[in-house]
């Protein structure tokens, strides 16, 4: 199978598993679970990924990488609003 | 920096940044939040992801996605036992 469609597929994947976390916190507004610190040990894991995947040239690390980062900082965002709330 | 160096230090902070939900999930045998359905998606995404670096011969995307579908094969299994006790 050609490696970049099977990349891309991957991404779709694991970025699709991330969804029902994000649209269960912004619903229930419930971030009680929800490590801030874990939130930030994995956006910079993130973060040098989409950096590793520039250094190696290879767009699905990037992209897939990029769309987790963007999911985190929204949940890292909500747990910041919803945490000062109580 | 070396691109293999960085992919290992990415790998480890997003497999570190999984692990207080495993312990969580161990500790506590409660898995009513997490849904099977979102676990196979992630298990299947991970297992391209790991098939992609074979495919490319990178090491550190192997590793870490080979260790998280170990990471969330563990949590299906806790799924499986915890649930069916209900």
């Amino acid at each position: 199978m050609d490696e970049n469609l099977l990349g891309i597929i991957a991404g779709i994947l694991t970025s699709v598993a991330m969804m029902p976390q994000l649209i269960k916190v912004i619903r229930e507004k419930n971030v009680e679970d929800i490590s801030v610190m874990m939130l930030l040990v994995l956006i910079s894991g993130l973060s040098l990924w989409v950096w590793y995947g520039i250094l190696k040239d290879e767009l699905p690390i990037i992209l897939s990488n990029g769309f987790s980062v963007l999911v985190n900082l929204t949940l890292l965002t909500c747990c910041l609003i919803f945490k000062n709330k109580d």
